[in-house]
């Protein structure tokens, strides 16, 4: 029997990957999918990619059949999630959450960058934040999964395992992060036009982004010393796709490449590429793919190339596969995805 | 058992994404990949986006492997499949070109296009053109598949309908069509340089391109009065997807939506829109679908939107579904692609 | 003494491209800018490729600045400057008005076009469509100066010999129209973001398009019969530029090489290219240019492909045209821009 | 009277680029342009921007013409310049080297980089490097420039104030430089194809870069102690700009916003924007401005953000700001140039 998915607010990109990606996931069907702007209308005529593959019109969030769900999966902006996941819960259903709802455990913080107080503090001990190659245990008996950020995502691949191995400078860490306009959601915003996107670029946020907070909980809670890190990120004239260029300082001589090899052998999403060569993010496009590779120019530096298609492996993949991880699926299921190139 | 393929020179676009599909067909398997320059080169350190799915090397063309396959495809500039394909059906392997070389029936017209002598012209008749659309049943017992161009293919999707039952003017047709870069190859050529092609929209060709008379044979093939049609292909700063706007006046009146339904509900990659629609390229990237929307601004005028992946419908995708139709499969078998938006 | 000029909300792409072209005129100088939302905000603050040109804050409308001008333009949606130009024009002040506000002499057809109703209809036969090319004269004396649509200044320009001669059928004539995205202003829209235009290509409003009607007045009023013409835009996935190619039957032979070429010999912003050629919308980017060339793939066809900046020739850059016509300076004052390519 | 100038080779960017800019200037003209490879064709043949502004043909470079000039550009490939700059010099011809030919001291380094022997190492002291912001004396009484290279601009003056007065550690410098894809130059490269470049983002070079020891020769040569600097270039799908991130630590609390906006003050071409701002490339498209940001996220870090145009402050208008300052005129002669935004 197919396990039954509902996702809440699937009018963004996040939702309409999840869309693309459970429509033919072999062990999974949307039961229901909800918007209250786009209630009625069917799901195809606002994603015309989804012609022939989704039958499904948007449902009021207030239908009973998301309750029917096994799965249910927020698509929503952040502040929503935190009001209504708890009746879920309590009808036994698990919840992916893709906003930013629960990837903070601390409350004060949360509500210092998402400018709001956080609605239900008492769940966010009980979230298990969604990235598999860390929590990849604890995400298997989750009820409440916080799908990671895509920038999060990303850099903590890049720098988990000299972090785990406290190999560096914990102090002097640069994250030079690079964003397609996807990333910044489907949203009216005057910024995002093409005609102010397009043949251009430029750093964003530069004293300080939501993401950082979120970055430095996680690589504190894998390393043996606090982390200081320098994170700007940038806005690339691209749809998908994140590129993450990071300096870290090794203490001493290591052979990184055989380290981030063993790290991530095991890890179907994460592939060490060899020494020297230069991911792009068009070869991880549409896939869960992360690609890694490894640089030292001179001295003790170590530079680390990352990539990921921001709306997959940074969002509705990664969602697929803790879905898949929490359903006791094969954790590849639906995600044997080819990157399209070029 | 597994079908065994083929592909020789499959270095450029076409090739690469043959192997993108076949890499996921789960009744072929790849056998042999050949490309005189890269010979002994990993296939997945020159498309990295197929690194741990194809674990293929380049091999040198005239490798005895290809002899071994139940179907090779050309995937080579135009003027090698002619010199080469004539062992390869004497040895009863089947042959589907993806070059122009078996495209025309005149041998003359094909040397004036394509500036040399053709070197079979005796198979010329023999090669079946691939558009399941028009020559489903021929195809299914071809020995050699000449698949279609990628304008022909948007181009004749478009008219097909209206021009099968004379209802148009065919002294007055105009097709502008738009392609993005992909469709020039890839191949080392200062016109095609991002700087050259950014930031800027150009026609080319407006006197006359290669795929003109390969248009009009397609179509007087199937209508009852010989066709003549002012063809002109622009050159559109994005690397994917073909767009055709055509224009044509109806005789007569007609419900021309229905007649396109009906024409097109048994197949699996034409998608008829709803009336008044304005199919994106993006909606049908990286898929094998054709969708296609109706116009009548006026008068008795019609204006035939219709968009493809050129890299898919208009190249390897249909490649694909010409195999599953010679070797008996399901016409759909692996190419049941989610068009990637955004 | 500097020409005063006045620019009516200029926050938008012709307001910003206005501030640029007159930042730099030998014989005007930007007395007020004004825009209700950005009140009190430095114009460089806003476009900062004007830091270190303008020194200028926007005004609020109400401001009596505007009224010290000598010249004012508005830079508005349309249905604004319908309800402030008579203020202006009664203070013996100069108006140029970039929004659709005067460009159709009848009132009904703006009506039905623009969903509100004309709220100064008596100043329709007053306002004098600013296309030089036509109505140089008028222009000279006019106080009240509508300028023309971006695609009506391209499709005007490519059709106009013929046209003026009688030379073509007049009830076939096709228009396939090319823009940048520039072109949709600047301003929150969904559909308008990076993410929804870039990698893409498609039509839009292939029923029915504004400009349609402000294309037909101004081809009627020079040529002998009323036209018909089907006229479909696309959107390019790029900033500026717009292409028309147009399709037009002769109704004899005639050398429209020598006809296009004579019609434009004294014009100093449309430029005819040797016969063949395919001009490139970079090729006149932030520049006043028009550039045109000729095509005759068979018979009795004509292929006329044309380019211009939207936001130069298409709006600022006429207006500037305009303004240093009405203020009896060299047409091309200010205007000496080299295109920027690439 | 007007200064006589000629350009070697001229069919590249950075050459159409030094076209488009002298057609402009006031105290110069164009009195020959050669290149080999296109001897004969007129120059807006090549670049059709240039249209009814340019009206000379490619000359032979062995032409005599280049002898009659004032001021001789090399706008050639790396390699031309070393050998055919000797006889210039001889007849007294002042020469301005856009290649990289002159720009670094030692000829052991340049030719462990640029992979030949250094044709004219006596020439290498003479040679002054072209950064008026540096060298602006010693350039005015110069006969050989070396005009820098594209980043080795962007990134010096990023960094230049904060090395000259010695408040960071040299020892930690991180440049993470993003250029438009122009930077690549004109020349036939899969590579630098659209469908290559376009929708992805990669890293180059990570490993060491050309304009690396450029940079250090500079830099070594304003401060006081040696540096050590990590520089990783970047492709970004766009035609023009250059972005640079620099990460350097402050030895000790200092304003550093004052000391840029004091160090800066003076020079016509670098715009030190508000504390906090994100300059875009675009804001500096086509135009000779460097914009340059300042943000300290937290403890002793400095991240400094700018921006040029790779092919005017980084190549042709750095070349004329060169020659205004040799030929006594104005610096900014000509270079009046307001950027194309959007």
């Amino acid at each position: 029997m197919l396990l039954r998915t509902g996702i809440v607010g699937a009018t963004g990109y996040t939702g309409s990957e999840l869309l693309r990606l459970l429509a033919r996931h072999p062990q999974a069907t949307i039961h229901v999918v909800t918007s209250r702007s786009e209630e009625g209308r069917s799901v195809s005529d606002l994603f015309p990619n989804l012609r022939g593959q989704i039958e499904l019109s948007f449902s009021n969030p207030d239908t009973k059949a998301l309750r029917e769900c096994d799965v249910v999966f927020f698509a929503t902006p952040n502040g929503t999630a935190m009001q209504e996941v708890a009746q879920f819960l309590d009808a036994g259903i698990k919840v992916i959450d893709l906003s930013a709802d629960f990837r903070l455990k601390d409350p004060v913080t949360w509500s210092r960058w998402y400018g709001q107080d956080h609605a239900a503090p008492e769940l966010l001990e009980r979230a298990v934040y969604g990235l598999p190659e860390i929590n990849r245990e604890q995400i298997k008996t989750a009820d409440l999964v916080a799908n990671p950020g895509c920038y999060p995502t990303a850099v903590t691949l890049s720098l988990l395992p000299v972090i785990e191995q406290g190999l560096v400078d914990p102090d002097r860490i640069i994250v030079d992060a690079k964003s397609g306009v996807s990333g910044a959601g489907r949203k009216a915003a005057i910024d995002m036009l093409f005609s102010e996107t397009g043949e251009s670029f430029r750093a964003y946020a530069a004293s300080g982004h939501r993401h950082h907070p979120e970055i430095i909980q996680v690589l504190n809670s894998v390393g043996e010393s606090p982390v200081s890190m320098t994170f700007v990120p940038h806005l690339v004239p691209m749809v998908r796709g994140i590129h993450v260029t990071a300096y870290v300082w090794l203490n001493d001589k290591a052979d990184v490449q055989a380290l981030y090899e063993s790290r991530y052998q095991d890890e179907p999403f994460v592939d060490v590429m060899p020494a020297g060569s230069h991911p792009e993010t068009r070869s991880v496009r549409g896939s869960n793919q992360c690609r890694i590779a490894l640089h030292q120019p001179h001295d003790n530096i170590l530079v680390i190339l990352a990539v990921i298609d921001n709306l997959v492996k940074g969002a509705a993949g990664q969602a697929i596969q803790n879905m898949n991880l929490i359903s006791d699926f094969s954790e590849d299921s639906g995600l044997d995805l080819s990157p399209l190139l070029p």
